[in-house]
């Protein structure tokens, strides 16, 4: 029998479809063997194919802009938002506008083409976590910026048009909907139960472990109750926190080990499937809320979305979570 | 300059890149030649490879379940949703579950595998539209159903799974979110204007021009103001109404000829692109409501959604819809 699930914060129902299962084992995808990349504006010694950097891990002898780098940030050549101008607001009627003011960058985890968060190791991890840190305390200086979403895109059905290891970031003008929802949903439970709602997910699943997928270094890994899409995974910090940006360094340690080895494990059920990673972390003008916990949610892109979800906002999932769950936890490091 | 746009009804925010912009070619599909079906359930004389029928345009002298049909709607060998059993609703801790109960039908549209609504006539898309309406007044009739989503995919991007022309059907025990997500919005401008949101747009649209694909039959096709997707469609009728199923045959008629020229308006432009289209009405049991508006939304699938829309619900698009509006304009009829 099929199975409708709510979320817990945003309240958004999933069908978790068993007529349509499917074992984890129908989605593994054999990793392609690797090419040689071409011409890619990643790549070491092709510094001068992306707009100069904003921040770099770099040897003590090396120059801005030149090889002799661990990661770059550089602003994206073909950004979604532009950094200059002012945050004006006009009508059309009666419909509304905003001009597009934001930043977009691009951050290049390594100068190797073909690694990847499986293969990086928890050191190197660790200073792309540190330079998205770095990157929010930056922009939270400007006064324009509401929100930092930052995210991840591997793979053509995952939307990604470059296939060297890179993250992104884009700063909004205003709270991007999923947040505000979020936000929302949470303030709701608090209000009811004082308590945050993803502390009460850690810990219920904690003590339930059949969505469970790892827990270590202050992390629980854990395939969501009402997943939207199979394989779906969420990183939690154990402890309540609600922005990403005020971990220490031996927090983003931690997040380091965790996100490896979930990639790991992911690699081992799914071989290279196409994926989104998303850092879910508080507004930039709110400071310590009670009610809302930092998290990185990451969709496997298995299935396609279709009319049914896209008239709805209901999804249809063809893995229960529980499944999904046990073939990661079973999943080789 | 990019500009952020909001939806009018839900108050969505979208992101018109005029960076990434491209231009309607761009997005050109050639049609593959036409390969012959292979064993496919949905041709004539393959019935018996479906649930059977609920019902078809059938010639007088054939049999249900047979050959000589124009059109059958048969349950969905794989259901989403289940149409036995009991609404149970469940928790599981701090979980909310519901049984999966629903139906999920399948209206095989004609029996000629490589036909479109762009060739198959106003009078076949009329018999068509009127088994939509006739399926939602049946499943009306079904207290444990609150909403019936008719919706259509076609090619894999857009999720389809079976080439030849079918549309389906999801009846579900609650109101689907963005349905629930436009009632709000478009209640909260009808408290504030008494007017219906959606008939505003059609004035403002029919006014300026510029966003108007065409007017025909009382019909206007659209391209909104805020779309999430390149070349995203609506088509509405111009005078207001709540629920599709309270359509007149004769208003039927006027939205099959106002959808084979929107489909051949996309073929020209676009080729064969995938895309998914959805029916929204409102629910089952709300009669006659003054402030919603029944439309259709035809999405071509040309982007995939990537990370930063999963992880902020802002989408981008980097084709203006005046752009879009302007290359379906010229499209040849």
């Amino acid at each position: 029998m099929p199975e409708l699930r709510k979320d817990p914060v945003v309240g958004r129902w999933v069908i978790i479809s068993t007529e349509r299962s499917r074992r984890p084992s129908d989605f593994h995808r054999a990793p392609s063997a690797p090419a040689a990349p071409v011409r890619c504006a990643f790549c070491e010694g092709h510094e001068e194919q992306t707009p100069p950097e904003i921040l770099a891990g770099r040897a003590p002898d090396s120059s801005p802009n030149g090889p002799g780098w661990t990661f770059r940030v550089v602003p994206n050549k073909f950004p979604a938002l532009r950094i200059e101008g002012d945050l004006d607001a006009t009508g059309e009627g009666m419909f509304d506008r905003m001009s597009g003011v934001g930043a977009h960058e691009v951050i290049v985890e390594t100068p190797a083409h073909h690694a990847s968060f499986a293969t990086l190791g928890p050191e190197w991890l660790t200073e792309i976590l540190l330079a998205w840190r770095e990157r929010i305390m930056d922009l939270k200086k400007d006064p324009r910026f509401e929100y930092v979403l930052i995210f991840k895109n591997h793979g053509a059905l995952a939307g990604a048009s470059l296939e060297h290891p890179h993250s992104q970031l884009i700063a909004t003008p205003i709270i991007p909907v999923m947040v505000a929802e979020e936000l929302a949903g949470s303030a709701k439970y608090y209000g009811m139960k004082e308590r945050c709602v993803w502390c009460d997910v850690v810990r219920q699943e904690r003590r339930a472990r059949k969505r469970l997928v790892s827990e270590a270094h202050g992390f629980v890994s854990l395939a969501p109750f009402a997943p939207r899409f199979p394989f779906e995974t969420w990183i939690l910090p154990t402890v309540h926190r609600s922005a990403f940006e005020e971990s220490e360094v031996d927090e983003l340690r931690g997040l380091a080990e965790v996100l490896g080895d979930l990639f790991r494990r992911i690699g081992s059920v799914l071989g290279d499937p196409a994926f989104n990673l998303m850092l879910h972390t508080a507004p930039l003008r709110a400071a310590g809320l009670d009610h809302f916990h930092w998290h990185v949610e990451v969709i496997p892109k298995l299935t396609n979305p279709a009319g049914f979800e896209w008239g709805s906002g209901f999804f249809i999932n063809p893995v229960p979570p529980e499944d999904a769950a046990a073939a990661l936890r079973e999943g080789a490091r």
